[in-house]
């Protein structure tokens, strides 16, 4: 399937369509005329695909390999768009989300594999013996696991591959949904999705799948960094996995360009907002929940005629066990995603109107900050679908999990929200929202509940049950047996297939046997 | 070299000594009795070195092959201390700091590389259109380096390298000078070396290793990703780079485990500003510029009598220019290092005092602490000796830079601390030493410092004067001709060597040419 910009038979340019477009000969499998191809060459990872390029230099093709669901090209070369109702012109994204989704479900499941064998090799090694004071008996070391920068390390990741399970799975059936919808609505002729609903699942995907992807690939480095030297085998799995999962904040939309489709849509919810008026469109949409804070930011700024975004929100907890509260933490993220919202739309307008900047330049001039936007907002998504998750579990009579379970959870989803709070403090700080003393507690909670969470680190891993084969990882073993594994893996290198390995007799013997004489310089010997 | 613990002749282990142990016969090359060894296997990077394993099971050496500088055993078996001075007795660290000294250097020149290639190639490389009403006769589409979250990416670690540059020299210089005094000190017998300076340099240096190679690390694999997809090539020259690097963080003092090092350190001079007794001690040390902020914090938080840490110290920044000023900046990060190290103290007092904790688990509680510390005090290192770099070859009458490049320097300083703050704004926030305007400045004054320093962005690369041969990079080029570049890299790929690819005539041919039949399921088959 070929993109390409479409000139139709009046010379006029259509833009980009798709275009089935054969490569090779079907008897002889030789290129046919005009066409070049090859392997783009060696990757940092995922080499067991040829991704290849391809090079066209006037190919012709029948016009019936031109895509026409929704535009056609007829004999006589007229184009023509065919009408179909604005929410169903829309149907031809639902596969790049339906694809951003499952991206994000991958996440989670590749950064589980690295929390997997990060944990377990915790676990089984030893380092370090408490002081001898303290405890004179115990003769074996303490496991990493027990060191509280390796929990912190490693505990929030697990946390996060939980999150992004349930939220992985709420975005693909409301994706299904849609879609069907959509399906029926254009065979019916009639709108059952709104423009609105459409656009906030876009911007959903967007910026979970710029999050989601940026926290699984650095988390996976971080496992692979927590097993130390030991990380840096390729038997440990990890180089693999990191390296072939590197693509992925790159591909269907790069990370860092993708907040602009999130802010782009979020922007019409806060100028409903500020006009009080077409609210109740966005009413079956995520970014419905960000109503109560940018009602609260924005009017009580203007009650207040400051140009500063701040609002009458403030976080009420009153001791350090409020500031556990799953509610307490989701209303915090809420707020800051609104108020980055507010701030980077009114940069922009101020930047046009203040400075008479271009639209343009006001909008590269908000990029940073739109970044900022998209994950808050992806960080308050992820959040609301984890604890929605959790309850639809609760309710389930068929569910397999039970009250432990369900509390199990709860405790990573206010180890995660605790987590990246203290992560990014300064954004919650910045108007009072928290207080000081506020993000003390929030400190002293993700501390705590590290020690709550810990106990059941490697249970958590196991089941998400990924097989040993799946792993591939002399560290991450299921039955903890890892020296021998690694001593193994090491043995079937090529080097090791020989005794004295390659080179020695055609190199070094002559230098070490016998010597080769007193150094007497270069010169005499030339 | 065998680093093993020490049994003398009456049965005493006396810790840790070195030892020369010979592994294979000069005649035969094969190993000698006793001894096993081999290559560890493939890593995630840096295969070049046959790292080896070995083992040793009964193994016997001459009793000189024991290094007994500072330590001797006698025929008789007697193991003896060698009476040095105190200083002297540390001249065995000197190499260990030495080591980490040349991992800072080799940390700005990796870092460096990456730059090169990312911003040489975002000069290139162009994508995206103006809006058209702003700009109808553009053709060509914009450099990717003139989006600001691209300069956002690339220009903080341009300066980071200058940074490291600097800083790297600095820390050299000081430990030779150290060296030098320490050796004419252990023949004169007298202490020109004071065991403050030698732990304090132990502190910069574990420090700084641990932050600056964070930031390489990190930064490399930002300038990858910041290629989009063609930083996933091989050709790019970033995955060899990435990967051989990837050792740094791990080797010479794991970066998770070295902030303990340079906490226990810093926790003397607290005690000393606290007590007022002994400051002096400390005069020639780095942590000696923490003394008025800590003297500050400490004693104004006496007068108040509260626990609490906020001292008097506030930025004193009045406006967005002022909070530009370098000076400004560098006391920020002292005050930081000075607060955040001071909580560290007291958080492990009062786990002691007053939650009855033992200090091994007081110590295992702060951890996470003395991360925050050990990173805060290495940017504020870092920072200083920027600018004391810049002041000296300011003055230096001999340099090869001019006003211009004086100023540039100064601008990449600047860059670096705003950015610095940017992404730790919560720790500047926290207890007021920043206001909500000040820290609003910060973010302003980044994104001006950003185009300051744009139209510098390739020549700064440039005057690092990496070849072509050196970079091995397609994207990075000197000549700009990327394109050109990709291609013939990836028509050197093996699956490139034959038309059709490897695996048609064996498996592919049967099932295009003529088809397999139609498909009639597996039951009858069977």
């Amino acid at each position: 399937m070929v993109i390409a910009n479409l000139i139709d038979g009046d010379g006029i340019q259509r833009g980009v369509h798709n275009f089935l477009v054969p490569l090779r000969c079907m008897q002889t499998h030789k290129l046919l005329t005009g066409v070049t191809t090859g392997d783009i060459g060696p990757k940092i990872g995922y080499n067991v695909m040829d991704n290849g390029y391809a090079r066209f230099d006037h190919v012709e093709i029948p016009r019936r390999h031109m895509a026409m669901r929704f535009a056609t090209v007829d004999e006589q070369g007229k184009y023509a768009k065919k009408h179909v109702s604005d929410a169903a012109s829309k149907i031809a994204y639902i596969t790049m989300m339906q694809v951003r989704a499952h991206i994000c479900v991958e996440a989670g499941k590749n950064l589980a594999m690295a929390c997997t064998i990060v944990t377990r090799y915790s676990a089984v090694r030893r380092q370090g013996f408490q002081s001898a004071e303290t405890d004179s008996s115990t003769t074996e070391e303490r496991q990493i696991l027990d060191y509280t920068q390796q929990q912190h390390r490693i505990l929030p990741l697990i946390a996060a591959t939980y999150c992004f399970f349930f939220t992985g799975k709420i975005i693909q059936t409301r994706l299904a949904d849609i879609e069907s919808r959509l399906v029926s609505s254009s065979q019916h002729g009639k709108n059952v999705v709104t423009k609105p609903e459409v656009a906030d699942i876009h911007a959903s995907t967007s910026g979970l799948k710029s999050y989601m992807t940026t926290v699984a690939a650095n988390g996976i480095e971080d496992c692979r960094k927590a097993c130390g030297g030991h990380g840096f085998l390729q038997c440990s799995g990890l180089p693999e996995l990191l390296t072939t999962y590197l693509q992925s904040p790159t591909v269907e939309g790069d990370n860092h360009m993708l907040p602009q489709q999130v802010v782009k849509v979020l922007l019409k919810i806060v100028q409903a907002v500020q006009h009080q008026n077409g609210v109740s469109d966005f009413v079956s949409c995520d970014s419905y929940h960000l109503v109560p804070s940018l009602q609260s930011i924005i009017h009580t700024d203007a009650r207040r005629g400051s140009g500063k975004t701040a609002g009458s929100e403030t976080c009420p907890a009153s001791c350090e066990k409020d500031m556990q509260d799953l509610d307490t933490l989701c209303c915090a993220f809420r707020h800051v995603a609104a108020r980055l919202l507010i701030e980077c739309s009114r940069q922009m307008q101020t930047a046009i109107v203040k400075h008479g900047k271009t639209p343009d330049d006001a909008w590269n001039d908000a990029l940073v900050q739109m970044a900022r936007v998209s994950r808050a907002y992806s960080q308050f998504l992820l959040l609301n679908n984890f604890l929605h998750g959790i309850n639809q579990e609760e309710r389930d009579a068929k569910s397999c999990i039970g009250v432990a379970e369900v509390a199990m959870l709860r405790d990573l989803a206010r180890l995660l929200a605790l987590y990246w709070i203290e992560s990014e403090v300064g954004d919650f700080l910045q108007d009072g929202y928290l207080s000081a003393r506020q993000a003390d507690w929030v400190r002293a909670s993700v501390l705590h509940t590290l020690t709550v969470v810990r106990p059941n680190a490697v249970a958590l891993v196991d089941a998400r049950d990924f097989s040993d084969f799946r792993l591939k990882s002399a560290l991450g073993r299921y039955d903890g047996n890892v020296y021998p594994a690694i001593l193994e893996a090491a043995r079937r290198d090529p080097l090791n297939q020989t005794e004295p390995g390659p080179g020695y007799e055609e190199h070094l013997k002559r230098l070490i046997v016998g010597g080769v004489g007193v150094y007497t310089g270069t010169a005499s010997r030339l």
